[in-house]
């Protein structure tokens, strides 16, 4: 089970320097909403992770261990007091170089831990970190799309070299496949890796449904808002539409029309793909276009008892471009599950049946936000290799925009 | 079906008054926040209500009809333009005397429709306004005992006759029974009035489980409070703690300590009855008392499925005390479920599978709210009598406490 | 001095109980806005006022004088805790009825203890306590304008009887008068009655200047709203033209524009008279004005050493109708000093050079509001008879729209 | 008058660097709140000022000057949009590299224009280009401190060489001293430079008055505290009194209280030099503080009368240590006028009679910011050498305190 531990663990830390090499020190202290945090915080943050919750139990401490876990601490209360998440933009100091030498010190001290041979149960905490890390990795470009995106000058993150080439005209089958649903097990059995919230495996009964093969298009969406989708409060939820008319959405995140529609992507500003599924819409945005579209969102059981009868399509973040892309004109059947875009479900984010937090502070981990939030299903283009299941719960609350996130329809 | 629809109407019309008549007309103007909406207002929406959706079809406007569809639209967009809901106490004019002219206005014009023949269409919306005032009833209720609640005299909506005899300290048998579950169906079958939102029926799988025969008391919740349980963010929800800290949550709303605990209530001010079930707390802190209790929530299917195999008790609040009171001494088994305090349940509010809204403006009555809320179910001291049912679904966002809403356990 | 202080102190109290007579107690609930106190409020403030500092002090305690003093104490911290002021609204209770028992209950006892031989000092606090109420007279009248303004039903306070009739299309004159100025006295010198802050006379160097001999118009605004005033931010001062765009302010409070242009007024909507006063300004936008019109506004001592060379013309607020009207056609010279529009001047509000406050809690009547404000001069069509004079200092902040405010031109 | 303004330029621009040197780019991105504005932006703002108002004139522009003149305009509504004052800190392109850049652009550009030869009027602009930056060097160190001053480890900007030689214990000589006053002439009378709010200069009379040799210490400030000056209500104006209470003012801002007192500077967290003037303090604490010391604030007249008569000592902060230091041992009479702490003064910031705004966009420096703020004299610890004067009126709202602002008693 956790056989090349070491290798898993080096590869995903220089992932994550990789993902912040094109970016200066100014680049990674902005942080333009709460919600989004500087990219050097990153950096910071997963590494204090494992100093908290593996080195430490070891005897081992940072250089300035009392600092940082006050800094980089996210959201433990039982690890104590913390700098608020709204003011992590504030800390110009640590230095960049300051956090890339706590890297280093941390890796040096995590791997000789491992080759000295570490207990079961703080090599799952290993293993826990390395998914952590490579969700912050995903939060990382998410943030600083987000950040970058706040400057008028509309930066880049990456330069644009082979996007024309990518982009096509194929609309998708748009077709619906018929699942016959059932008394099913929904749920991760533990064979492998997974967080706490895909547990138990337990019994869902489905009625048979209807799933769409692909995602919907930024044409598709352009259609709804010509139709006056913005503007009529009866396809949209009451929370929905106050939310919508406080900020004012006429369009998803990062869409700019002039003559034509424009997206503002980690590549600066480009014209939009029609063909390319939609992105950086909230749930009541993908709950009022599938009522507009007479459809539905399908629950989470429902797309994870229709994704469970197929593999994992790799994952493609790692060697392509971060936009999403369309689908491809020769495949068939159920498409784009995983790699373009989270995928937003009709289910409230809350506890499988028989749900356990796990002992001490990872406990906090993933249970207390089970309020008030949605589930999103698959994976996007900026989710880590080897790092998407069928039972990954991913979630955000209802009116939140700047993850990659797009939608399936269901009727 | 719908014999005695006019009896029902007047018995129901009759009862508002009933309940305003304690009331000066300043009580009633005042709206101490926004969800408390003013008593005349109330009063004059549940008629607005009749002539909107009912006598404007057969032709009837009367007198202030374009003011009044302006002024006493609560939410429905289908119908225009409104005054915003936290407005709705400056409405100073038309006065209470126009209010109650207004009433008696719209109850000669409906019973004289009713007289005329109805069609079943129009009748069934007659019986869905008769539900509609009473669950407008409960609101006004609650709404005035938290706009009065906002003065510092205490003053009491009724006074106190005999509420110091009906204290005891009964602690209830504080045992969970054992359900089996399985596949079972959930949802109203329509052999009676339901609202949209209790349909369709269907299958849910339910795992064996215990609930608890009777409701959490004062004197449990005053355990939790001097275990700490306002001071632990461990039990919370990272939601819940965080309004706990920002509305500096202590112990549920209305209640005092200064020597011993006392609780505001339609009577004023009034020592705390310890055997009384607990009322005004939050889906907050219901979650957060289940797991310090180490129990949880039932699911609004477990509570339904228990509830459905014995008839529901009638309702008391015609007769007796607006104030809940202790189980009752000589009573076994699955108690309180109705005619005390709304429970909450683990269940967020959303949609039944195969959930229709009804035609026309009504169908804003219950669809476009399914987001954020958690079901409650049962009844309170508040419900109007023959109003409760086994699968009624009450929502309230889980911050929300000048509802009547305590909990019961699970397992 | 204290002659008839009897008769004044009656006339001034059932001058209170005239203004009121037209307004139900719902009408007197209402507090719309933070600064818009309530009606009844006024009431029983005014009353507290002489129970506080001249009736305690006599051994008299009203009957409810616990709870009033906490009520009805408007910003008096010497005296102690208070109802917040933007929570007067919520008191339905005491009622209205028991407001005017309480007024009764404190006329007899002031006018006995009158009647009985009251001290000196004790005498001048009878005499402050009525210049008190007549200040509030004016509140009231502003202040159930404003909470009846926001009534989308446009109610009246008083019925419209001879407003046409008023109507003329006098210009008025334009010219501007010159005054020499030098080094002269400004303030009062004590022979009568004044607030503290009218105190001391002293010594103020004026440059030569001129003033208007009549108030701008409504159709001098009319001017400036069509040259773009309130879209030009070089006429503004920075934080009034922040606040112009957070209100989104057009035009004047209460005026609405469809064919043409409309007041609200305490007669209702009524069309604008264009040679009455601009009212319902604030000095942000008086400023504007000024400016645009390539003046500026006079200074407070400049007002006064004006308006000290003539008597002051009786007001007119008790017999008359409560708009402003346009200036007289057969008048000449300095007219429109008192009676119509309170005056903005470009003085901030402070502290004559040794000034110093009452003993007591009356010292904080005037003095701890000396920041942040503008002085206006003049009176309005709302200030109570024999209320008005040359050295008097009205004062309110720069973004207030609420009071009858209009300003006179200087350069 | 404009002899070797090149050389006056050259060493301005100069030590605008020489501030900036020990700062990272990260520590210049930061912007902690609306009002402290990134170093980057003053470095930017400051350049950008010659280019809009000289160079651009003479057919000048650099290689960014369209984002530029979007980014980095302050508040001159004649230019046209920008970037919102609270959004500076969300530019973290263009870099610190290409900010300096553009400074080098600027500066040869300019210099060229200079040595070309330069017409009166925009030599007048290049000299007040340099007073310009002049004020951004001060705003820029207060900014700093300000943002620095958020990172819960304390940062220092500046090494702490020789701070604790400096400290002392002297106490000053707290006399007062007396001054006649009479019709005196106030403000500037255009000899050599002076900003547009320092003129025209204009006959005043001022009442005899005595004003303090020293400033008000750290030690008295202290005993101000211990005398509950924090608690009392009537010591303070009521609009200080809110924000008190709202922001929990019981110190000066920076202060902390361990065992004992210490301050945040510009050298990180040091123990309070108790002989050294209080400084950051508003001026509603100063205003607070005069009560009760039963004395008050001067006026701006009664300060500038004062300072006119003795030269401008010549201010230290070039080469000096930047926190304000104790009086000097060996002085007499009116001491610590320049260079120590800005002195708040009880005169509104308004216009002087006949005052004109300057033709241009530049005439938006100063008039517009003409309410609502008070007149600090004096200058500080962060004020450019030969930037102080008699008639200098430096502004800020009474609630402020990041600047390096102290007081001086009058009676």
């Amino acid at each position: 089970m956790f056989h090349n531990i070491s290798q898993r663990f080096i590869a995903t830390r220089q992932r994550t320097l990789k993902l912040a090499a094109p970016l200066s020190e100014a680049d990674m202290q902005v942080q333009a909403e709460d919600f989004a945090s500087p990219g050097k915080w990153h950096l910071a943050h997963t590494s204090w992770f494992f100093e908290e919750f593996i080195l430490q139990t070891l005897g081992f401490k940072s250089l300035l261990a009392e600092p940082y876990r006050f800094l980089f601490n996210s959201y433990y209360d039982s690890v104590g007091q913390r700098q608020p998440q709204n003011r992590r933009g504030l800390i110009s100091r640590p230095s960049l170089k300051e956090i890339l030498d706590y890297r280093q010190e941390i890796d040096h001290a995590l791997l000789t831990a491992i080759d000295a041979g570490l207990d079961p149960s703080l090599l799952k905490l290993v293993e826990l970190g390395v998914h952590h890390e490579q969700q912050h990795q995903e939060l990382f470009l998410t943030d600083i799309l987000y950040n970058l995106s706040q400057n008028p000058l509309n930066p880049a993150y990456l330069t644009n070299k082979d996007l024309q080439s990518m982009q096509t005209n194929h609309a998708g089958d748009k077709t619906l496949q018929v699942f016959n649903g059932g008394l099913v097990n929904i749920g991760h059995d533990q064979d492998r890796f997974c967080f706490d919230n895909e547990m138990p495996m337990h019994q869902v009964f489905i009625a048979p449904y209807r799933l769409a093969n692909d995602l919907v298009t930024n044409a598709d969406w352009i259609d709804f808002i010509e139709d006056g989708g913005y503007q009529n409060p009866l396809l949209w939820l009451a929370d929905g539409w106050k939310v919508a008319q406080q900020e004012q959405w006429q369009m998803p995140l990062y869409w700019q029309k002039n003559d034509q529609y424009f997206a503002y992507t980690l590549y600066g500003l480009q014209p939009l793909n029609l063909a390319a599924p939609v992105c950086h819409i909230s749930f009541f945005e993908a709950d009022a276009f599938a009522r507009w579209a007479g459809k539905r969102l399908p629950t989470e059981a429902e797309w994870e008892f229709a994704a469970s009868q197929q593999t994992v399509a790799e994952s493609t973040s790692d060697n392509m471009s971060y936009v999403p892309q369309p689908r491809l004109n020769n495949t068939q059947g159920l498409q784009q599950l995983y790699g373009d875009v989270w995928q937003w479900t009709a289910s409230p984010y809350v506890a499988y049946p028989g749900f356990k937090t796990s002992p001490g502070a990872v406990g906090e981990y993933n249970g207390k936000f089970m309020n008030g939030q949605y589930v999103l299903r698959g994976s996007s283009i900026a989710t880590a290799s080897h790092h998407a299941r069928a039972s990954y719960r991913n979630f955000f609350y209802p009116h939140q925009r700047w993850q990659f996130t797009g939608l399936r329809l269901a009727e």
